[in-house]
């Protein structure tokens, strides 16, 4: 956490020879930022009566404001109560090259929470972790992330407050709100101090700007965008765009590796034996869907597995057994120009279900475990920390009370030769097999290696992971109807 | 409208040995559908009973669910609610070589409202232009619309309610609702055929299907999907893609031309007259937003004009009267991948500001009938029939209580010449004129004629046209303020 050494007062002359330069570099540093492959977040807080509105309605003036966005956050709407917390930030993110200004933030529960709620430290922990988080994952992704903490003395801010309410044209903005912030400052003060100590993090770090001056308030934030922007530049530079493709070839956690190869590929099912379960399975699966609907508890399905290991078909069974108007299946390709101008995880959390729906993977997030660590889409560092960062992404869902169920389809590689086989072989079939599936059939190993880790490192209580034996496919479909059906049976219970 | 003669009823064994090619037949047509330039909505309304859900789920099986979304609408909410009607249908359009099933739809309301409520003659026939426009206007744009009206007599839906009853195991989905249906089924059934009648337009045809018989119910529908995207196929091939530059330059209604050509452009303001100015228009364009946001009205602002003609300067000059976080400023580039898979209103639609909040257009859906007019972008029959979507657009947009307010910058041909140099000799200016303002500046005389038109057929007492003689910014700026004040004082006061 920095201070900005509380510099001398401009006059109102110094600033006004200061303002047009400021100006001039601020919308230069607008046109780099376009041309960046990265975006600001500029989060302003502070003490009531600091003057959060003033500096932001400032900086707007001077910026060009086709490049910046400002949020403030009021009440969630119904649909963003529906969903984690964290959605209504995620979906408001800029795109590369803008700026988002914050006049309320992930921070402004945080602030008002620990104050006025009475929450245990534990909740409180684990929110400012959750925030530290999220900061920590964008700022890996190159975000240059300003936080702005607009300090006021408590003279300052009792002098400030009356200088408002004595002017009839800002006396309106003085609420009661705002005297029962003064008279609880050192109470604030204390959760503010703690706040900003906990979530300083690289990356991250908060600025304290003395905001008693306004003149001097004003220009030092603009001036804390620009020098943080040109530091942000030389940084990026020297980050590590590396792609060690020895290390992707090598496992980070062998005994994921060895679950996987362990598991029996030999179980089949008669066609009898299918049909005399199946009915019994999609029943419950069906009741389990429905309580979950009732209860407003949303399901979220991952389906990754082996080119040709039956994704598609065990899908289309368990549909069979949802009503089509709760459920949404979403195949993952390539992402799309706008998704590419975010964090890998911002397209999976615009499609995050509302309450009581159930969203349906045929593939997902674990692609950057998988197709980009192999195929090096995704730098060393990228892949590497991606584990956490989906752990967390998992975490906040089921904290939400989503139920996420995830399925690895596992066949041998002689059984995908011979689905390959079949598919050039079947006219209607044709299309379903490409040269990509051919090249990543000769990665096979370097896939099971990539398959291990991901089993090893997301494997959480959870967000399970489940390992379907899938050489006979009416084995793998029932499978997959029983285990689906027992999860979401056991998380109602539990809920 | 077209009624299914009702086929011979199909036996459960006649069923089963069809379902297989139907299946296979339909998954082929996603192929197809995947890769073309279109997307298919079907709609399935019909009468309570009918079996609508148990139609789709059907089909849901039938279908790769990868390639398909089912849509039911329940209650808006909040955030729909703050946007005009169609919004939510706008947003959950499918993108192209995709299917939407619509199990609720933008009848919903209309079948619901005319039998129970008591909406005027006028109000629903507004309601049906509305739907018929919609309907057009995806038809247009190549959107295979599939409308099916599953068709029960009295004495079948009495039948079906009974039988559904008297089994446990459905008695459950019989609602006190369904014999309401029941006992004004005369009323629903007139209702209905008039709404049928209304809304059975060239690309957007009703089929009745006789729902009596479930199986062969369900063949049908799925027997009419594979017909009419066949034949929608062969339609699509006659659809004429020319693009007519002699139609382009010449214009449709010369009045706009003359229009803009009389404008005066030697109004000039110093700058003591624009700055005591200024500060009152400032002051009432803040006291207008103010109260428009009170009033939970939203404002945009739709920004055109030639190059260099002071847009982006004019822009944060209104800015400088909003707070920060009541407005944003949109900047209008190249659509996309997303967008482009879409109408090119979709991206306008998905833009609709929340209630209360400012969008600031900087440049806008007005690009179809300029720069794509002009560069072939859009073929003669697109940009000729947009200036009746646009008119459409933005009085849905008012409609709903947004106040629009559009601007013409104008300048002369010598001012842009100025300004040009100007920017290319300005170092920090330089990065905003390129070889497309001199390529556009070349064809000056068939913008022109653009303009006009725009003007001449998209000025409407709902939304009309500001032109802003622009040679001189202040005096620009000024008016731009003032009537933009003056815009949203009088909306408010006829709100």
């Amino acid at each position: 956490m920095t201070s900005c050494a509380t510099p001398l007062r401009l006059t109102r002359k110094q600033y006004e020879a200061r303002v047009p330069q400021l100006r001039e570099d601020l919308v230069q540093l607008q046109v780099k930022l376009k041309q960046s492959p990265f975006k600001i977040l500029l989060i302003i807080a502070g003490y009531e009566g600091a003057g959060r509105g003033e500096v932001i309605n400032t900086l707007s003036g001077w910026l060009d404001p086709r490049g910046v966005e400002t949020f403030a956050f009021q009440e969630p709407t119904d649909e963003e109560r529906e969903r984690p917390f964290m959605w209504r930030f995620w979906r408001s993110l800029p795109t590369s090259g803008r700026i988002g200004i914050y006049a309320g933030s992930w921070y402004t529960e945080a602030l008002r929470e620990e104050s006025f709620s009475h929450k245990t430290t534990t909740e409180i922990s684990r929110e400012l972790e959750r925030i530290q988080h999220f900061e920590k994952l964008l700022a890996d992704n190159g975000t240059l992330v300003i936080k702005v903490w607009l300090h006021l003395s408590k003279t300052a801010q009792r002098h400030r407050l009356h200088t408002l309410e004595s002017d009839p044209s800002t006396a309106w903005r003085v609420t009661p709100e705002h005297w029962y912030h003064f008279r609880n400052y050192d109470r604030i003060a204390r959760t503010a101090r703690r706040i900003l100590k906990e979530t300083d993090r690289p990356g991250a770090t908060w600025t304290v700007i003395d905001a008693e001056h306004e003149r001097t308030r004003n220009a030092a934030v603009a001036k804390l965008i620009l020098t943080s922007f040109n530091a942000h530049l030389r940084r990026q530079k020297t980050v590590s765009r590396a792609i060690d493709k020895r290390a992707a070839a090598r496992s980070l956690q062998p005994v994921g590796l060895q679950r996987l190869q362990a598991l029996p590929l030999d179980q089949t099912l008669t066609p009898l034996e299918y049909e005399m379960k199946r009915e019994k399975w999609l029943g419950r699966l069906n009741q389990a869907v429905r309580a979950a609907h009732a209860a407003h508890r949303s399901v979220v399905f991952v389906f990754e597995g082996w080119d040709a290991a039956g994704k598609g078909g065990a899908i289309r069974r368990l549909t069979s057994a949802i009503d089509a108007r709760h459920y949404r299946v979403i195949p993952v390709a390539k992402p799309t120009d706008e998704e590419k101008a975010h964090h890998y995880l911002w397209r999976f959390w615009r499609n995050v279900p509302r309450a009581g729906m159930v969203s349906i993977y045929d593939r997902s997030w674990y692609g950057r475990v998988l197709v980009e660590r192999l195929e090096g889409f995704a730098t060393t560092k990228e892949w590497q920390r991606a584990y956490a960062e989906i752990n967390d992404f998992e975490n906040q869902l089921t904290d939400h009370g989503i139920i996420v169920v995830k399925f690895w389809l596992h066949i041998g590689k002689d059984e995908q030769l011979r689905r390959f086989k079949e598919r050039e072989n079947t006219p209607y079939k044709r299309h379903k097999i490409n040269d990509e599936d051919w090249r990543n059939r000769r990665k096979w190993s370097g896939y099971e290696v990539s398959v291990g880790d991901m089993l090893a490192l997301t494997d959480q209580p959870y967000a399970p992971w489940h390992l379907i034996p899938a050489n006979d496919k009416r084995h793998a479909r029932l499978l997959i109807l029983k285990t689906a059906a027992k999860q979401i049976e056991t998380s109602l219970g539990a809920g």
